[in-house]
């Protein structure tokens, strides 16, 4: 087998593998989503403001702590602002 | 233990779920980067570009076809595109 051929097999592995972790993190994005919606449900009659930029800026902190690379931390800030920015949006 | 005090638990329990969802997030991204890196370094002698903007629609559609919700398609979107974006910003 050529090496090119070699190479598009081996790409092929690594992509499948993206496939499976797309999938996992599709999942655990919507079980993190239904805890968000509990909380926001909670929230009035706890006397607590719906939305806490303290918060917030505590997970992304969070995150970054738990990050071992190769993402870099501003990766995985930018990500998770994403993911808790589309979090608010959805209606309950 | 009045009604306010309950959900200010209840909230807590929901956010424990959240950290360690996020945990589990940060790590399936770093193994997701670092698949996409192995592939990034496999493209050249493959002969394929190393942007493929096909590629990157039918990831986010994929995405899209693994959400059961409560997250929307779009929100599916914006996450990965996020996701993608900050993938190809990591230096090798």
């Amino acid at each position: 087998m050529s090496q090119s051929n070699e190479n598009v097999q081996q790409i092929q592995h690594h992509r499948d593998a993206i496939d499976e972790i797309d999938k996992q993190l599709v999942a655990l994005l919507n079980q993190r989503q239904t805890h968000a919606m509990a909380i926001r449900s909670l929230k009035p009659a706890a006397n607590m403001g719906l939305f806490d930029a303290r918060r917030e800026e505590e997970i992304i902190e969070r995150a970054q702590q738990y990050n071992e690379g190769p993402l870099y931390s501003d990766n995985v800030r930018e990500i998770f602002t994403a993911i808790l920015k589309v979090s608010k949006e959805v209606p309950e």
